[in-house]
């Protein structure tokens, strides 16, 4: 029941739905005295925001967070900081035809199974709008992490079948923001978008993969045993909405090697570091950072709402036959980004300062 | 620092290290009064215990648990119970050319990072032994969500390059047992088995996937945001050592597909429940179950520890060469079925738990 | 670092300060389907207003719940339910005088030692303000639990050296509310408002004790070793602003008893229900309800702002005297009776869905 | 149902009953590379253990911990530590005549009415000797916090209605182990032995009050709100066997003061230290330490087995009277010493941890 609290030391509650007047956020364990750049999480904020382009929805979200506590004077107090997004544009009225239809794939038929009862405006708190919560907290976490040296990427590297080819890998991070689908190798990117655009002709839509990095981690992050470093990461990503997959290093494609292929031989750098010569661990060894990137992989499924006829069901034991209404996105996964850094900021943050408890400071 | 405890009312802590005398695990959160079959625990053991056939290691650790608390007359009685496993034929001295190595792929390095002291023998809490105290915790909560009419299977899918075929599916879960490498599929099976007999000739070693299925659970189970059921069973299962990947339903798969191939049409089944007609979801929509089974894949990574040479470095800045010594494992993933069926019947059982609270019982 | 948040499965997040927009609260846990008295919840803050008699402050807070998330048609939908209060009133410059003062007994020193830096208007999360937000919560636990049978009360039984005799007890507790102390034993009330107006003219401050009480719980609440029943109850009680003391039961007063005058002997009522002759034990035994009413008492130190001069330091290594400003409560101790018994009811509740979860519901 | 693990970072989980073979504890966040003194550790269990003098029971626990993880050569290495303390002289048989009848102020009808199933064998769970576990995790914290220069004493204050004088006050704390009541004023302590060998004469038990001292705290320990550092403390004492209340500072006397008595003024120390001329917060202002030393008061009731007969009723709907078997102590203050003092270093090192990742290591 505390699901909507995520975190050890570091630790975000968000709360809101998308029909009432604000979505928002509690962030316990924020350093004191940092100064914090609003317009860097109002920056995060906007590349969640639907209707960025012609390929996302036209629904329009000015999304301005509003701290209302623990900050003074532009710095943070240590007292826990409260971020209010408010809901503008919700169109409850919308989703009227939606009372007692279960949308295949959403999570309509669960909710009631749960609770009995339903918000059938917006989804409630299944709705994606909720994310906007954790990239606010997000952007907060990686100014936090950027003043002890720790920088956290995400990038789109596949949409439908389009991926990133192999050959083009280390990526050039600095590109991530060219585009709308925020692929950083451009010749994919247009081919990305290209697969919108026709998917979106036959009312369809697309699931895609986002890859994520946390450089300049120091090595000892993560606890032994369930509290391992990509199994809490891993646990943030499969939070998110419409992820169905996480994996760190090779992942699943590691599985075909040998082990001869996939350890990771250690070396010392010039300067005397422990390095080591490929990256096939993901940063992460004995579920503990060894120094090196960790690099992920998180997997979205195709958005549930299509832009075209679905057969459904009623609660009144009817089938029955879904027209498209509104305007909906054809791929989130580009407005995805942001929540998958976000989220991974968080987690990082949360074992930076487990381990300087372990470490104690003496 | 709580990294050795999992869930929240059924709630496991594991203790011990593979070099002591024990290593045990107290569960919390045990239904009173119910009847206990200590025979099944044994029998879960056994299926993780090295040793178990030529393929695995010689090493033998026979695994019986005693268990010191909670039980009465041979029922629960609500009390923590506690499960000790004696560690027998431990030699830490066969360790004693590892204390200033750093092996690749281990955990030796991360948690000198981590901690600035290490105990070598036989890897501490990072040693696959600790999973043992999960194993017998997870054999009592699958005997608690049996008496609630709920199953939880695992098998392995693929080893190497081989894969139980498409077409196979769904796989005759009561072959399981049938053969030394827990998979279903009797010619992948010998496929498998082959190729482990050859990679041990080259002294290398194997990765695989382990599929997990948890049947008849209700729908209703999980929670909104950051708990969601697949996002709790992701967690738990990326804490299991030498995983790198989890997905759910169609996971990393169903990016490639579009909406409507995804989506799960719903229906009613001659009786009046809610069906879906594919499970592309994997039984779980909105993070939370539909009813329909709950399927995953676990990636395990190649054993790092190799029956051939291996560069490395040691602790005093030199660079290495690690000879093999003592007998190891091929590839793990058989053993490890255990693990992830334990594991998933322990998130389950405190989803279920979860939702009896909210429900209440008037 | 997550102490922002209280409670395991009926768990509440506050947050805000008193001199941001918004104070608010996040409630996880509540049952789904539960018609909800929103005057109810207006009026327990009415109670802990400011300026509710001319005994209280001046300063004028009007206190409505805004409720923006987990109702759905006056019902909750089971999502956490989020409720506003606005801050009206607020003058921050009432406070620039206090920049660099520590005011005696207050939270400015120690909130500069903690963070290095400190909102000096209105206390930030010291204010007692925050507690709005737990009494608004409270009041959202005391009608799910009515629904169960369960009823809480609290009172004010002393102030200064003005107590309820032994002899008036047990009291009315139908007169609670009939007199502004919240004393419902009318001599003593008198007494109290008396003892109040004389210590006004003194500029000085009173304490006092609240005593609470649960009814109708059922036996078998609270959990062995650690979370004793009465443990999270103190818990809950000395985490209120100003409390320094609590005791269940006999408390502090048993110990000069002797084990045979202080040891409940049961008895079976005419129904054959388990019952005790004596209350000594305050309703709990071993750390679990035995069905009798839970007593417990809350002692509360005389507010640290008085309507005179003090002696203390500033920031910057010098002593200072501290005039009186603004208009306060010469005893804010009937002011945190809705306090005491939100936080009861928390607690209470809490208790009661972790042992629905442990009885399962088969 | 996570009732049997206290602490966030330093965070420890006792397990085991009085009639299996060993009760234990786990240990989470353990500094690593501390040379551990397992002498003290058996000193502090020493203390706790029946039959120490003539004045308590003539059961016999040989309490030596046995240390089976988190140690290497004598150094803790950050896992785990776990700690097995072996239960000797168990006499399950003794219990039997107490199979069907519900003794007075015990946790007999109470587990009975949570669990429908009980271990009538030494209480399971309720039994005072799980608190062994407890002093040995205390052990350990004392070690880690003493080297941080943290010192934690606790005494007796109070036997029945014999209570150190006022003026005695400060007491001589190298005067505690004195005496087999360990009050560290003889005249009173030598009065409250004669008043226990008066009440043995008499079968008859005896309560008392625990003073507790934290010194050299440093100032800014504690959280707002909810995890107040005196909130957490008093947690972890109503959580002790037979203590019914805790106050801080002046507690409950402190109610019949004025604001202007109670107030601590500041004042600035020679070396330009912060400090208070009194001490009547406790030394905790606003839920967090200001440096001064915590005071706190702890109290046990009289315990429930007396030496004579006493009315009661079984499980049958009977009503019996019970008879004096076995030998029992008059007064288990003075043996609950070291719990207290255990409680309350677990308690300041989890704090001391938490403001160390609060306040980073940059």
């Amino acid at each position: 029941m505390a699901g909507n609290s995520f975190g050890t030391l570091f630790r975000i509650t968000t709360f809101g739905e998308s029909h009432g007047p604000y979505i928002g956020v509690v962030i316990d364990g924020c350093y004191p005295g940092v100064k914090l750049n609003t317009e860097a999480i109002a920056l995060e904020l906007s590349k969640r925001r639907p209707g960025q382009s012609e390929l996302t929805t036209a629904r329009k979200e000015d999304d301005l967070p509003e701290i209302i506590s623990g900050l003074y004077d532009g710095k943070t107090t240590g007292a826990p900081l409260t971020i209010l997004i408010r809901n503008i544009d919700q169109r409850p009225a919308d989703y009227n035809s939606l009372q007692h239809t279960y949308r295949p794939s959403h999570a309509d038929f669960t909710y009631q199974a749960k609770y009995g009862i339903r918000d059938h405006r917006g989804s409630g708190r299944a709705s994606a709008r909720e994310t906007a919560a954790r990239v606010a907290a997000g952007a907060v976490a990686l100014q936090l992490l950027e003043a002890r040296g720790i920088a956290v990427h995400a990038y789109v590297s596949k949409i439908g079948d389009e991926a990133i080819p192999e050959a083009a890998y280390p990526v050039n991070l600095s590109l991530i923001e060219n585009n709308t689908v925020r692929c950083p190798h451009e010749a994919t990117a247009a081919a990305m978008q290209k697969l919108i655009a026709d998917c979106k002709e036959q009312g369809d839509t697309l699931g895609g993969v986002i890859n994520g990095l946390i450089q300049f981690l120091p090595p000892g992050l993560g606890e032994p045993v369930f509290d391992k470093f990509h199994a809490r990461l891993g646990y943030a990503m499969l939070g998110i909405n419409a992820v169905k997959g996480f994996e760190i290093g090779s992942g699943f494609d590691g599985v075909a090697q040998k082990g001869s292929q996939q350890n990771d031989v250690f070396s010392y750098s010039p300067d005397g570091k422990v390095t080591t010569l490929t990256n096939h661990s993901g940063g992460v060894q004995g579920g503990i950072t060894n120094g090196m990137d960790v690099t992920f992989r998180v997997a979205f499924k195709p958005v549930s709402t299509l832009m075209k006829s679905q057969k459904s069901i009623d609660m009144d034991g009817n089938e029955v036959v879904l027209h498209p209404g509104g305007r909906h996105d054809v791929c989130v996964v580009p407005r995805a980004v942001p929540i998958v850094r976000a989220m991974a900021a968080i987690t990082a943050l949360d074992f930076v300062m487990q381990q300087d408890a372990l470490n104690g400071n003496s």
